[in-house]
């Protein structure tokens, strides 16, 4: 594990740039490794969902750089519901550090970013779903003060 | 529990005059009945929530009619990723179904309606999240081709 200066580290929205380096971290993990096309031709249809998320005012990929290289990336999806009244929530999904920097709270920094983000813009609510493969996982985010209320359900189509 | 005949059920986008049945649908319910605002001063932020929905191309409020009543609801939300080459998930939600007519398949047939517009639309995977309370809503989505792999995590913010 390296250490890192976390003062050092910016976070920002992805640009068209990043996408081969947060493809690249979407593969660097155990469950992501057999999922990822990393070929150069399959580039081309990251780049195509990119510009989807990128013109989408609700759905922002961000990116966390650390002198000039993208480290981690998280994205997050704003949603509309009547319930309670009506309101936004916010979705956060696609969470990944690199492998050879995890440990050194890097993640914590970018979900109590995403967090402080999504209170400003008014939401009463943040979910996610998270492998029940990864108990590490279920630990952080409790950490942060998420609680495992539901069941996350997938169904492939 | 009455019986209906599902081959009357009708599918279709919300409209602004099912505002106040959504509403009633969603607190016609255990959890549902300590949130929502039924109040004639509340519905106005009900309605303002619908028009964020309803301008919003990927998120669809749905609702589903027999004989001209609004007996169930659910709002479908499609969420572009960058992840297994690209692709739109579909997120499921606010599912309700009148209380008195629940049993009946109504729920089945609106979540198998859901499935088929999403996998029309290219979508690789559904998923939702489910309170840990309701057991009998897992085996209901399970039954569908759901499955429990993840934790299903929530913050108040």
């Amino acid at each position: 594990m390296n250490k890192v200066d976390l003062s050092a580290l910016v976070f920002r929205q992805a640009q068209e740039e990043d996408v081969e380096a947060i493809r690249t971290l979407l593969a660097d993990d155990a469950l992501g490794q057999t999922r990822e096309d990393l070929s150069e031709a399959g580039l081309e249809r990251y780049l195509r969902a990119f510009l989807e998320i990128d013109r989408d005012e609700r759905n922002v990929l961000m990116v966390a750089e650390l002198n000039g290289t993208v480290v981690g990336t998280y994205q997050v999806t704003y949603i509309p519901y009547l319930s309670r009244g009506g309101n936004e929530r916010v979705l956060i999904e696609a969470v990944r550090v690199r492998s050879d920097l995890r440990g050194n709270g890097i993640g914590r920094h970018m979900m109590l970013h995403a967090i402080r983000v999504a209170r400003e813009r008014g939401c009463l609510l943040a979910q996610l779903t998270t492998d029940k493969s990864r108990p590490q996982a279920h630990r952080f985010y409790q950490s942060l003060g998420f609680e495992a209320t539901h069941e996350g359900m997938k169904c492939a189509l």
